[in-house]
């Protein structure tokens, strides 16, 4: 099917392999955050197909529930649509509500991060440097944090 | 008791009131944290006391269970102490320890949620905005965003 971008399955593979099931964050949000933060950065499109449960899980290592979870959540928000017999797939027209929702839940995270930095005591300097880094490095936001971007913080 | 810097009990109720019921970050967790990041930046310090679960729990309109739950973790993870029939207290000699847990926790959130923003789509410029217009305010992680701060984003 058409799209602006081409993404191989592996490729998808490889974006939600980011998770990190030692997180304090659970991993069925985690994949929803990826899914949604995927949409709206432009790197998953509509018509797109997400690995079937299994494989994901495999891939990943966690229980094939966890991603049929996240799976079905996003079914219900609407984001994904499954196609009986073909798997499931990024729908179509869902870009501009994953670029709202994202921006939201997003810019409330790094707000609350920002504060509680600066509450506890850190500059604005030291916080525009690992900023400047993440930027400048590839970053999985829920994996270990390079030693290059914060030391001393796994 | 001697301290560098004197806060009233009127001022450590202001910094506990920061916290929001309606945020996604439980009551108790958030209590915590303020205490924590207030030892840690020097706001708090051993000796403070701690308003009486009731008053706290009164003055923000939660449950007083929730109020003991933050202090009794807090008392075991070993930052408060209860002295029978006089209340809770800041222990002496744990500002090191709460640097080094704020230092983590803090920096932790601050990279997952930068680098949740740059792969949803995010500049580094929109996030430096952002991080000047939070340094230039009074901010409370868990409250609601001043529209000054962000736009559009409670």
């Amino acid at each position: 099917m058409p799209r602006g971008k081409f993404i191989s399955k592996s490729e998808i593979l490889d974006l939600l392999s980011a998770i990190n099931p030692d997180s304090n964050i659970s991993v069925y949000i985690q994949l929803e955050n990826l899914i949604r933060f995927g949409i709206a950065s432009g790197t998953l499109a509509p018509n797109d197909q997400l690995p079937p449960a299994r494989d994901l899980a495999d891939r990943l290592g966690i229980n094939m529930n966890t991603v049929s979870k996240a799976y079905r959540d996003l079914v219900v928000m609407g984001l994904l649509t499954t196609k009986r017999g073909l798997g499931v797939f990024i729908k179509e027209g869902v870009v501009e509500q994953c670029r709202e929702v994202s921006r939201k839940t997003v810019l409330r995270h790094f707000f609350e991060a920002s504060a509680e930095a600066k509450i506890s005591g850190f500059s604005a300097d030291e916080l525009r440097v690992i900023l400047e880094r993440i930027y400048a490095n590839e970053v999985y936001p829920y994996g270990a944090i390079p030693s290059s971007i914060i030391p001393d913080v796994q």
